[in-house]
């Protein structure tokens, strides 16, 4: 169910990118090519499809909402850039393309990176079919999960936190903050733009925070048992960079447990929406399967 | 009357800035140290002094929008920045301070930008006793203009104008990018929130780009004729660069002659606003003594 929804969704999430990005008259031609050449490097567009779900979950037409969840993967497409800058992960490789700075040169990169973050709130903004004042609600929640209080906080934690050991407790507020609070606005935003009651609000937000940290999770296990292949850029790299992760401070095995744990706990938030919550189910099931 | 009627405003900007810049349970303090060092380094406050004054002008109290006002501050402190990075303008000083980057080394300040640019949007959208529409349609063309199409389309321009001899056309539709944009946004926003008519607004809004050419006129010939101590970073620097500026395409004379001659035009453009207009006059031509 879950391949069946992202291949109806993707090709929709991709052509409203590509308008968004088609602009008459670009004053400056190379950061619009730069923009593009992150936004379209084969992300799996998490972030716009579990919007679309979230929203379709509560009875309504996620597809009505897709410049909000455009906006998402500016961020997220931002947030990669600038993480991949010399002076931060230094890396030359993403999704096994080279990374921005490296086509385009570190100016160019951090200019794309800003010109994407400036961009998806242009693009939220101008989503139509929606109350101004929920719109308001949704876009300035996204903000915050974006910002010094949520990604961009988390990522200077785990600046600081390099070649050091680290505690379950800072691991967690990290990860929190650095993807978890994206995931949670996106599943928040399709809720709120989609009409849900506050209660379905709060049991897709429990989803929400479950599904980031399962995210996370495998994400650090994929590190250690992963292909170079399939993710797209070298493994080992955690360990090699002294990085605590949930399998350096635990195993592999009880990390794996721990992801097993914790997307049940995602599935049992679904339990209201009952044959509606299915397409989330199979999403957070997914990340326990998947090799990149 | 400009004087007084900064030093009346100026305290309430700053009021508003440290307020929006306190945040409980900070879960990465140096994040917002730095943010804090390039907030108050002593920045004018041009863009939220000109959104209270053309709120004023339209006969609206301009101090009910400090929301708005503070948040055009945190997108021209992230683009200033964001420039002085070594990847991009290598400046060591600003305003006769160390740059964030020499402070706090390049990662934190690649996202202390970002995070004051995201910030920015969470503070205006948080704006109170605005009509949502109309919040929306304000904040929406504050993103256009800070963005690609924007201020960091014309900071694209720029670099890759450097040491090349470019056209007055090119220097123009860059300067109108890169810094006439924001401004443009920042006396528009105030009229709009304000409530002006669309004639106002439309009158506004040439005053608005008469003051950004003028104050680019004007920066020019202060690198050539003003001192290092008022700018707070040294002079020359343009020549030294080979950069094209109104200077060097002309004279020191004829763009001193422009710069009188445009702010005579912005002044013509407040004419109906009558004695409501004289704190926009006394800004424009504020830039003809400016020294830094």
């Amino acid at each position: 169910m879950f391949k069946a929804y992202c291949k109806a969704k993707l090709p929709l999430i991709d052509e409203a990118l590509q308008k968004a990005m088609t602009i008459e008259g670009e004053i400056a031609p190379t950061i619009f090519d730069s923009m593009r050449y992150s936004l379209f490097a084969g992300g799996k567009r998490l972030r716009p499809v579990l919007l679309l779900a979230a929203a379709d979950a509560v009875g309504a037409d996620g597809n009505k909402f897709l410049n909000v969840a455009c906006g998402l993967e500016m961020i997220h497409t931002y947030s990669l850039i600038h993480d991949d800058l010399p002076a931060m992960d230094n890396d030359d490789y993403r999704r096994g393309k080279l990374t921005n700075h490296k086509v385009y040169g570190e100016g160019i990169a951090v200019l794309a990176g800003d010109s994407l973050l400036t961009y998806a709130f242009e693009t939220m903004l101008s989503q139509e079919g929606v109350e101004p004042k929920t719109l308001l609600r949704v876009v300035k929640e996204i903000a915050s999960a974006a910002g010094p209080e949520g990604m961009v906080g988390g990522q200077v934690i785990d600046m600081e936190s390099e070649g050091k050991a680290v505690s379950l407790d800072t691991l967690q507020q990290m990860h929190r903050a650095k993807t978890g609070a994206l995931f949670r606005a996106a599943v928040r935003a399709g809720a709120i733009l989609g009409g849900a009651s506050d209660e379905e609000v709060e049991a897709l937000t429990v989803y929400a925070e479950k599904f980031g940290l399962a995210f996370q999770i495998t994400d650090d296990i994929l590190d250690v048992i992963g292909t170079a292949e399939a993710i797209g850029k070298p493994v080992g790299s955690d360990l090699k960079n002294n990085k605590s992760t949930y399998v350096t401070l635990h195993s592999v095995e009880i990390a794996q447990q721990m992801a097993k744990e914790t997307v049940d706990d995602a599935i049992e938030a679904l339990a209201m929406f009952g044959e509606r919550g299915a397409v989330l189910k199979d999403l957070v099931e997914y990340l326990l399967k998947r090799e990149s």
